[in-house]
């Protein structure tokens, strides 16, 4: 097996050596020695930290940078992203996917929860660039019959191409899947042991037409009174929430997605930490699609996700860094149930290695304060997934033929 | 004079030369020939544009980074910063502030305008490292009349040491300073030519307090009553305004300095972008202290900025890319009555260069949206300030040396 050994580099402020062995941490130690590594990284002035789970995504909306910012949502929508997502061919979704994951990597994340179109050529991406993903398979009711049952038969057949690939099942809203469309993909992701991804309360108006068409209930409730709600339920958004729906989200163990750069962009509202806190709901971190952010950093996220809540609710100690570095990291992966989201023998070898001796970074008075507050892509060295090296100092290999590929002109 | 010629770049989406010709940017043509310039600069797959004018920093706060985060304001202030504060030693002053314009220079800024302690070390660093910047000579009441004395004395014999360097007679704030001394230092800013900086309107504590002891009068009619409101002040924060509030602003021709992360951070409230747009008052963008940001990216600034406005105010048409552009550089630059600001033939040289194949940029469906809303410091190549190159192909000299001395640990 391949082996990786990282000398003397800062875990939690002590100076260590990391071996990694195939795709886990092997051993984590003061001194490692007599082990013949086929690398060696010199971790001096260097810090190991777990990378970034993003857990909503539409990946190669990358395509659409920049394209419409500043506009009211159905003017955006109607007039500039989906005429000019119907344009989209697979090739491009492939091109825009992999610009997304370079974007990803030089930023810190090695896994993303994906809801877009073409899946296969979000999966074949994924798996060349080598990075984690659950790629959704998304349905949306009026794009026709064919097409669900594509979707469905894809799901039914898929077998996975690594362990790093996985595929989940992604009805897109309440707005646009019927209530036995939602019920059939339940059931479809629960024989398959898949996750449902799902958009849940992003706004005031799916709120207001959910409680018109559905008997006052909103959103949550009504998901939940047809019963598609469980621990595999992962719920994007879920800005608009009452009382009741937190403590349903909470007991049924749905995870729920917090998006603040896309919530605040689309002017769609603050996600309610005090809320979620009371009902210790699970929480993750995502970037939304590029076109509503319009970066995929989550480290940008977290410090978005961190001062918005303190400015919203009126409290400076409201969602701490370490708060929201959990939601960003470890939560995720143990939503999708990876062994993973912690720099700890045993576990899946993804880590980053941080330059200290980045401005950002300096003085080292509390590395996740500064992570989070300070921090931006350049501090950011190496990159390992799986036990990869996706980037050694800066470089990721091929970089420059994706980057040209994806210089898309819009028409 | 020394020459500068940049080929092939990128201003505007036409591809461009650029001549400087010692601080001022001499020539801009599509091609420019039969000069012998002293440095030519390639500018293929490169775009040419203004940096940031920071208008509201407490430079050497870099210093206090991530110490104590997430807490109550003033416990943290009490508690944390002012015991740390008062350790501080002028070297101490002088290695923060360097530190903070190597950060600067990393994310595009080459001015600031500062209010701290110890100016004359702010001025040692900005000047060696050849960033523009107003230094404030700061004013609080409780340090004693030694001090105001003594800061007086150096606002009437300053000399410049350059034309990149001047000062600002900075009261702190109203709950600081009290009527006679203000109006002190507005006779003394009026009469050596001199802006004064003063915080303003930052708390819902502040106007409640102001109102109580003064009549009801907020604190910007407590301001105006006392004759020291005019187009030489420039308020920083700016949050809690009355609609009377912002046509007195206006009105007087005062500049106005949104600091969006700090206000977030602190959870002071958010920046009132419809009344400010209504009665058209003078903005500008600042990144506050280090030590409630945490960083001094203008970058991140502006794109919190322009999300908070939509978020806060339920539409996202509010401050778009175009506007919080403006705010963060030329709205700076004229401000201070600098020739700056722009990249035009008779401006004063001050640009960045910035590399179009960074993933971030990529693809260019618009240079300013991308700017705003996804780039961050990676994509910022080379800084030209005053005809003077700070930063070249990412390289700072003397850099390493400037952060290990800035490595200060708090006891």
């Amino acid at each position: 097996m391949n082996t990786i050994l990282i000398k003397n580099i800062s875990l939690k402020n002590r100076i260590v050596d990391v071996l990694i062995e195939g795709n886990v941490f092997k051993q984590i130690e003061p001194e490692i020695k007599d082990v013949n590594a086929d690398k060696i990284i010199d971790g001096t002035n260097r810090a190991i930290i777990q990378p970034f789970y993003n857990m909503h995504t539409h990946s190669s909306m990358t395509l659409l940078r920049g394209y419409g910012d500043d506009m009211r949502l159905f003017q955006w929508l109607s007039e500039y992203i989906w005429p000019e997502e119907a344009k989209l061919t697979a090739e491009d979704i492939y091109n825009g996917t992999r610009l997304a994951i370079v974007e990803m990597i030089r930023s810190g994340t090695v896994f993303f929860l994906d809801m877009y179109w073409h899946h296969q050529e979000i999966i074949r991406a994924a798996q060349e660039m080598k990075v984690r993903a659950s790629v959704g398979v998304t349905f949306i009711e009026e794009r026709g019959k064919k097409e669900i049952e594509d979707n469905i038969k894809f799901i039914n057949n898929f077998k996975s191409p690594s362990n790093r690939i996985t595929i989940n099942v992604a009805p897109h809203a309440i707005y646009t899947v019927g209530k036995d469309l939602y019920q059939e993909l339940y059931l479809i992701s629960k024989v398959r042991g898949l996750k449902l991804n799902t958009h849940l309360a992003e706004t005031v108006n799916e709120v207001n037409d959910c409680k018109k068409a559905n008997n006052n209930l909103t959103p949550t409730e009504y998901l939940e009174s047809i019963g598609v709600l469980d621990e595999n339920t992962i719920a994007a958004h879920c800005v608009h929430l009452t009382e009741h729906d937190a403590e349903i989200l909470s007991s049924k163990g749905v995870t729920l997605v917090h998006n603040p750069c896309a919530n605040m962009k689309l002017a769609s509202g603050a996600f309610n930490v005090p809320l979620i806190n009371k009902y210790d709901c699970r929480v993750c971190l995502g970037t939304d699609g590029t076109s509503s952010n319009n970066n995929l950093s989550m480290l940008e996220e977290m410090k978005f996700a961190a001062l918005l809540a303190k400015v919203s609710y009126h409290d400076t100690s409201l969602l701490s860094a370490n708060q929201v570095f959990a939601w960003a990291t470890k939560n995720g992966a143990e939503t999708m149930g990876l062994n993973a989201g912690k720099i700890k023998e045993g576990m899946l070898a993804d880590c980053l290695i941080v330059n200290l001796n980045n401005d950002r970074l300096i003085p080292n008075n509390n590395l996740i304060s500064n992570w989070v507050y300070s921090a931006d892509s350049r501090c950011i060295e190496t990159v390992i997934c799986d036990g990869n090296i996706l980037m050694e100092n800066y470089i990721i290999p091929n970089e420059e033929e994706i980057l040209e590929k994806a210089k898309r002109k819009i028409s």
